[in-house]
């Protein structure tokens, strides 16, 4: 029983307690928190970390007037509980349910929607410099984690927030791991602060230096001020940030209520940017996620039986696209030395993690650094090493400039590895990955692929680890619809698609993960007595002109599938080479992802609701193809704009 | 006469000279470079600021087996003069001549082609990783000025680096400003190192007390071990270099030609990241650019006469698009107290220097900080003020993700101002900013717009800062075809179009800067008795749907012009949404930039190769339309496939 949460909704209710009462609170919130993401999978690691944190700034501070900003924002669960959503929070990141991440159309305690990391800073400093234009005083917080510190946009808004010293309070979550764990000489210089025992002392050790020194007489006087002056500097455990203009405090414990809430209390209303340094532990109360952090950063379901943990098994005998990656590039690079991987803190999501365990010699994890880990590869590339980055088709977008000017300008064959490419499901539209056809196809001699299973994932890695040319492929946060990988996947070359089935009367042209919903659709066509043509396309760049072009003389509709925004994806680039070659673009109709931000909630439901599974599909083609005969019988007679 | 520079044409001459002879040199590469860019516009202060440090690095390195990498790179004029370019500088720039950055087709000592800022550490720390990887001995460098060692991905690498000990050389030239004065906290800590004069001797000080401190006895020993380690940090002027693990050296004198090889010879053997701190003058050695180094940044044609400069008065009367913007930005801010003003180190550039210097509690220059920029933008958005963020095209490229998740997600009203779109000239490839669209339509909730003059992109601007929607204005480097700016230009809605001239054989329907050129075209095409409709489409995103279809029912011929890439640009969004009416989208030719990186040279000439000047545009028109003509007379005989 909840005894404590029971009575809290909102902060005001949080500050109506007994101190001594809020550490049994915390724990009740931990437990509610387990219970709820064991069966409905969230974020837990990180969220269990920062309960006392939360709870202390929600004490300290009122943010229906005040402002508290989450960097990413997967840790802002308590943060939920605490604002009036802790009766939807059995309901989070279900379909209709809460967002999985702060959401300002959900409540006015959540400024921005959010999801990326690094970000947070920025949008914080913005609202200070706002407050400070429109002459409105309050504080404005922001968390950011000791891996989201590190990312290049963190840093900037750090740089130009010591600068101009705005008010603004950033509270550095510092529990040792991004997702994993944390990279970079920043979580180095950390770690040493958090093990100096010296500093502890060494201000009262100067107390007993300068009583004594005056002895020495009047010579020794400046130099004595030159020494106070660098001791100082020199045992300010976060002179890091002094030096970059904040003003530092910590490190303090994160789990200590009172040490929390006094602290905060104490530096509320300092002037300027200030940086408070607190230290926690990921799963903290919850053994199995604190002795495995990163299993648990965003876990699926398990039980509790007897003390211990049971995960539950889905999908069993099932094998997602990560995992076919995973393992075909570790069995790729035992015969080729020059693989070498990058990952931007995502090892274990885009299953990099294999490979750095195999060759930790030729393994890179930049930390949150997209930008930086594509710049890296064109410096590997040059030397003729072949890097392999593995970034989700989202973060990727961080890097667009970096595609653009240190890969495509250098024409450096760098193999890019988009995981949770497409509608990526209960993560929601920050986590999407629908644009990356649209904001990589414009760079000149990019080549952009994507397997219809798992067979054709490993073929195509095989195929752009092999090739001269830049390469990117793209595949979806699901399970590979093969029954088993296919070694011997008959080979093709670059810009070859496939015709899969023919049917006489209109083509359905899949991309990706498409291709198996349009056999699907096909199947079902058949039983209406519609025969379809399958098309497996591969490549959205360059298209397999000869074989588009010869299906558009030949059927009277070509229907695009894709897992991607219309505008300027597959289909576009279809109809502009139909168009360009002067063929019929008219029989083309285009299905993908509308111009809006999807829900989030589970990926079939989404795409269902797109009408891009079977279904849908297969009632498009029918409408599509009944258009297009009415249009053929119309044509010529002016009266070609038909409602659909 | 230069009797030095006369024999010196690669690295290898240059180390024959006696050391004497090397101001002389100096002295004469300076020269040179002053005469060649008064007649030849291009980089002029900040190479003048690197001539000792380049000969420097020339003379302790052997940079045809070791690497030297150049951020942005258009401080290498030295470096090209010295690797066997001589000759060709003073083609440096112009059409089929040098390049004005490093460029790896020109010289095996540029190992980058580049142009953007913030890149080079990553690329060169990538060369040194591979190195290792295969087991080379040699050493790279990387030269990076004070402003771009700020941007967030120059960060990013500084923290790899520090991390990962392996064998780099960073020399940080600091000429305290980027392109005009870098702002941030870094550039302060930097200052600071500068003028802070009792590093110099602490360290003496100090020994002068560690001989004396024993007569206290032992129970100090140990507060004297810490002292000593505490001031050695405090004392270190780079120490937040030490703190991210580099091993740091300087300030030193980048003019004093042996205080820079002896430094380097000292260092260069050194295992692991080291960064050298240079202090440099941007100017140095021409009083004009050293008094002001902005203006002579990138400069126009210059004359010296008696000691004094006279700028050559280019296109005398003319007003760029930029200064209209300026003009605009600054007139509509003094009734409107909500309009901020933020620039990403490009106050000049873009035009937001008139802005700032009217409104300094409402500019932010955060440095080349793109990133930062959008994000700071959201904030400051969020709380109801406008801002507008002036980047140059290509750069917003760096900040794609944040105008995702930072503005478009949160729909928050801020208005981008992309100057430097489409083909910008003699910059070349790195600078074009020819993706915009492409990159930016799939973005829900965002207006693309561009104007036809300088009338217009007043009234765009007031459109945009009125306006409740996400707006992006791009615009060309090149000045404006009014004779005067029409203050009271007929207001439009967003999304609405205009017919400029009705004619019955098709119509070209141009966007922005094209609207000018397909007037001339139409012009023409009226003397060979072809009558073309002109259409000024404004906006690329959300088209007027319904003026362009009514054309399309009534014409045969569309022909989209756009100063952009061909795939997913204006054209591309035309087809797909006369694709998505069911109208007929074969009457559909577009002219755009294909599909691979443009050479350097004048604007003019560039879209001149590429079809898109008048008679370009009026031969494309009438080749389209005998090829529409014929196709239409070959209507459903299946003898469609024509070549053109």
């Amino acid at each position: 029983m909840n005894n404590i949460l029971d009575s809290v909704e909102f902060p005001e209710d949080l500050k109506k307690l007994n101190p001594e009462d809020l550490p049994k609170l915390a724990s009740e919130i931990r437990s509610f928190i387990v219970d709820v993401i064991s069966k409905n999978p969230g974020h837990l690691s990180s969220n269990l970390g920062v309960v006392e944190l939360t709870m202390a700034l929600h004490y300290c501070f009122d943010f229906r007037k005040d402002r508290i900003v989450w960097d990413v924002g997967h840790q802002a669960y308590v943060h939920k509980i605490l604002t009036g959503r802790k009766t939807h929070f059995s309901i989070l990141r279900q379909y209709k349910g809460l967002s999985g991440f702060p959401d300002k159309n959900e409540s006015v305690y959540d400024p921005f929607t959010c999801g990326h990391s690094g970000d947070a800073i920025s949008s914080a400093l913005g609202l200070s410099c706002a407050d400070e234009i429109i002459g409105y005083k309050r504080s404005i917080v922001v968390v950011v984690g000791d891996g989201g510190i590190g990312a290049g946009m963190s840093l900037e808004a750090l740089n130009h927030a010591g600068d101009i010293k705005k008010n603004l309070l950033v509270v550095l979550n510092d529990n040792e791991m991004s997702i994993s764990n944390t990279v970079g000489a920043v979580s180095k210089y950390l770690n040493k602060i958090r093990t100096m025992p010296i500093y502890a002392d060494i201000r009262k050790e100067l107390r007993g230096l300068i009583k004594i020194l005056p002895v020495l007489g009047k010579p020794m006087e400046k130099t004595l001020e030159h020494l106070v002056e660098l001791v100082k500097i020199g045992a300010t455990p976060g002179r890091i940030f002094e030096d970059l203009g904040f003003n530092y405090f910590g490190p303090i414990d994160g789990h200590d209520f009172k040490v929390l809430t006094e602290t905060i209390n104490d530096i509320k209303h300092l002037n300027g940017p200030v940086l408070l340094h607190v230290i926690t532990e990921k799963g903290r109360g919850f053994e199995p996620a604190y002795q495995n952090p990163t299993q648990f950063h965003s876990s699926g379901k398990f039980k509790l039986s007897e003390g211990k943990i049971e995960k539950e098994v889905q999908d069993a005998g099932k094998i997602s696209y990560t995992k076919v990656f995973s393992d075909a590039l570790v069995e790729f690079s035992k015969t080729n030395p020059s693989i070498v991987g990058i990952t931007a803190a995502m090892p274990d999501g885009t299953g990099m993690i294999s490979f750095g365990e195999k060759f930790p010699d030729r393994y890179f994890d930049v930390g949150i650094c997209e930008q930086h880990a594509v710049g890296l590869a064109n410096g590997l590339s040059t030397e003729k090493l072949k890097p392999v980055v593995a970034i989700y088709s989202t973060f990727l977008q961080r890097a667009y400039d970096q595609v653009f000017h240190d890969i495509c300008l250098q024409k450096n064959p760098v193999v890019f590895v988009m995981d949770r490419s497409g509608v990526v499901g209960n993560d929601g539209p920050t986590h999407n990955g629908v644009f990356d056809i649209a904001y990589l196809r414009n760079l000149p001699g990019i080549v952009l692929m994507s397997p219809k299973d798992g067979s054709e994932l490993r073929a195509m890695l095989k195929i752009a680890i092999d090739s001269d040319e830049i390469i990117a492929i793209r595949y979806p946060k699901e399970n590979i619809p093969d029954e088993k990988i296919d070694l011997e996947c008959k080979p093709f070359g670059i810009g070859e698609a496939e015709i899969l089935r023919e049917g006489k009367d209109g083509v359905l042209l899949a991309y990706g993960c498409m291709v198996q919903r349009c056999l699907q659709a096909a199947e079902q066509l058949s039983g209406k007595g519609v025969e379809a043509t399958v098309v497996n396309a591969r490549y959205a760049k360059p298209l397999d002109k000869k074989l588009i072009l010869s299906l558009v003389r030949k059927h009277k509709l070509i229907l695009t599938v894709e897992d991607h925004a219309l505008a300027g994806g597959f289909g576009s680039a279809v109809l502009e080479m139909v168009s360009d070659e002067k063929e019929d673009a008219g029989k083309i109709v285009r299905m993908g992802i509308p111009d809006r931000f999807m829900e989030h909630g589970p990926r079939e439901v989404i795409l269902k609701n797109l009408g891009l599974d079977a279904d849908g599909i297969a009632d498009t083609f029918i409408a599509s193809l009944d258009l297009t005969e009415i249009k053929g019988s119309f044509a010529n007679t002016g009266k070609r704009h038909l409602a659909v």
